[in-house]
Order: C-alpha cells, then sequence, then structure tokens
C-alpha cells in the first residue's frame, strides 16, 4: 500500500527524505513505545503529551492516560513517532544531523465506545508494551474496561519522513580534509528485569518475558 | 529553584507524579536528544514535529529544521521531552505501565534574530548532540548563519513528571500469586562510530567522540 500525501502531509523541509511505503510506517508505529499527541485547548494552544499506543491494522489506538482521556471524539490531533537512529557527525557545524525516521498522523479522535473494540486495543498495548502478557495476567474486568478511555486515530492521512545517511558535507569533502566524520548509531535497549519489591522469592522471570528483555 | 504550577501546567491526571524542582525539569531536558514541538496551523489544526533542542539556562531553543523553520514569533507553542525509563508489568493487565520523565513546556516561540545569540545557540545544539564536535567543525559561516532559522521558548511554564515505581498493583499481591511482576528497565545506548565512507583511510575517532561513543 502506498501513503498519498495530501496537502496536509507532504513534506515541505528536506521533502527527499519522504517516504510513501504503508508497511514502513507501520514499522516504524511498531517499533516506537511512545507516541506524542497534540491537541488543540480550549484556549486555542498547542498542547503534547506522550501516550502508549499501539496499531491494529489502519488504525493507531491511543491509551486513555493523561491527555487521551479527555479527548472529545470527533477532536483534531496530530499523533507523532519518533525514532532517533545517528548523531551525524560532519566536518562543519552547519552539516550536523540526525538520522530518525518520523511518523506524523493527522486526523481526528475517534473514542471508542464499543466493549469488545477497546478490549482488542487494550491486548494490542499490553501485547506492543510486554508481548506474551495479555495471557500472563488477569484481564481487565468490566469495571476496569469502563474506567479505561480508548481512543483510535485512522492511519489515512499520515507521513513518514527518513534521514538515514552520512554526514552531508561529504560530497565537498577536501583530500587534504583529515578531520573525522561519520554517525554514531543510537538505539534503545531493554535491560535486566526487576522484580517487584512484593514478589515472593523464588519466582523467576518467565519466559515470555526473558525472550525479548535484556539479560 | 522551584516549578510553580499554572493552572495550565498543572498534572491533572496522576497529579501525585508532578515535580517541582527546575534541576530535575533541566536534567531531563539536557538527557533527551530529541523534543516534540506541537504548534496549530494556519487552519486550527494540532500539528507535532521533531526537532533538536538545547538548553541554555532558562531558555530551551529549538533547532530550525522541520517545524521550527516556519514558526511565526511569538506563536503559541508546546515543546514535549520524554524520556523511557521502563516497561512496567503487572499482575493485571489493567496494571501495566511505564516509567518514564516527560517535561511539557508550554509558552510563545521568540525568533532568535541577534547573530551573537545565534551562534551560542548553534554551540548548545552542536554540543548537546555531540560533545567536543564545537571546536573540531568548522563554524558557520555568516550565510550558513542567516539561513538557520533558531527558536527560543522560556521554561518559565513547565511542568515535569515522573513515574518511577514499581507496578502499581503490588500492593494487593496475594501471597499466593507466584506470577512474576516488575520493570524492564529501557534506555538509550550509543553505538561504535561508522566512518563517513569518503572518510580518507586511516583517519580514527577522535578522541573527543570516544569518551561518550560507544565503541
Amino acid at each position: 500500500m502506498s501513503l498519498s500525501p495530501t496537502p496536509r502531509t507532504r513534506v515541505r523541509r528536506h521533502h527527499d527524505r519522504q517516504r510513501e511505503d504503508a508497511a514502513e510506517l507501520a514499522a516504524v508505529l511498531d517499533e516506537a513505545r511512545v507516541c506524542h499527541l497534540g491537541v488543540v485547548d480550549a484556549d486555542g494552544a498547542p498542547l503534547v503529551l506522550p501516550t502508549l499506543h499501539a496499531r491494529v491494522g489502519n488504525v493507531l489506538y491511543l491509551h486513555g492516560s493523561s491527555g487521551a482521556a479527555s479527548l472529545a471524539d470527533g477532536l483534531q490531533v496530530c499523533v507523532t513517532v519518533t525514532l532517533l537512529d545517528g548523531l551525524v557527525l560532519a566536518r562543519r557545524v552547519f552539516a550536523h544531523s540526525a538520522n530518525y525516521r518520523s511518523a506524523v498522523i493527522r486526523g481526528r479522535a475517534r473514542r471508542v465506545e464499543d466493549p469488545d473494540e477497546a478490549l482488542r486495543a487494550l491486548e494490542a498495548f499490553v501485547e506492543h508494551l510486554a508481548p506474551g502478557q495479555w495471557d500472563h495476567a488477569d484481564r481487565p474486568t468490566r469495571k476496569e474496561l469502563a474506567s479505561t478511555a480508548v481512543v483510535a486515530v485512522n492511519l489515512d492521512e499520515a507521513s513518514l519522513k527518513v534521514r538515514a545517511a552520512p554526514p552531508g558535507d561529504s560530497d565537498a569533502v577536501d583530500a587534504g580534509d583529515h578531520r573525522w566524520a561519520g554517525v554514531v548509531p543510537v538505539r534503545t535497549v531493554l535491560g535486566s528485569p526487576q522484580p517487584c519489591p512484593r514478589l515472593p522469592t523464588g519466582v523467576g522471570v518467565p519466559e515470555h518475558v526473558r525472550r525479548w528483555a535484556g539479560s
């Protein structure tokens, strides 16, 4: 599937960095654990809050914590997800940059009212954050489910911008210039699981967590 | 110094997570390499874009890439910085959460017009991204400086929210419940520097980069 930029999602600066592959967009949303949700507040000022998200097909669900909890149905939102991949060190200060993948989704919030859809969204949140936990933990009670605000945003109006390149001044490098230039990779890693202080002694980290957590 | 919450920066949900120490706010802004800048576009819709930042005292500078380049002087902005510290795995799906530190700064953008202030901001960007590079690389030319948009936002109206705790259901744990629960730490690491393909052979990674990059 291809992302067809609308006037609102066409990248203006560095438009050569715009990608139009929906699978690439999905991969960025799935890799990131946090998104930034932007709304316009009652006074007309912008407000940006971090929240957890999960993608199911062409829909991005936002967890009803912080900002998302007070989102009115139909409110205009912008959800941005950024993965920093590298620090770009150049010979000129001006050519310093960052390698990154960044998705910007614009649309309207839809409050999820259907309990079945809300349950599937919660499953997606948990499995996105900590694969395997949906089967390990107690499912939400009816009361918990009713108190969780879930917001859905369609991925119809989304853009993806990627920089994955050496320093921008590499073409103009003087043969006599022996200053180091390059990219310092940045990545997110998971550490060794820290048990809850109330955990009964002798309970080890389960296999489904050891599969993806650090050791 | 203490952050005195205004009605706009008082944390509504989980207000026990609000911190009021300006030094803690500064530490979060300094540790994060990317921020998310929110504005209201010409059609009244929210727009959130990632950008590079650097803090100098009580001022946060935003690099004039992507969104910041088109920011009008005096425009209302919201700058949000989030550090994800851990995945919180609980016994109940509902109690799953994340440990994080998140700063939200609201205010008005000030276009930096003074070349000396713009130069100091560029130095702060470069030293924030890659300490030591300001002295290693060619300083911006007058032309480069003139083409760089720098935006300043005051830290007067800022809030910091922190979750750094075990799973929220740990108090209610049943003695007979032997399911693992705890926190999987998340951290950002730097990899081994990748030389620019045009680098002359034999040029090694300089000492000032080896000090903070991975090996």
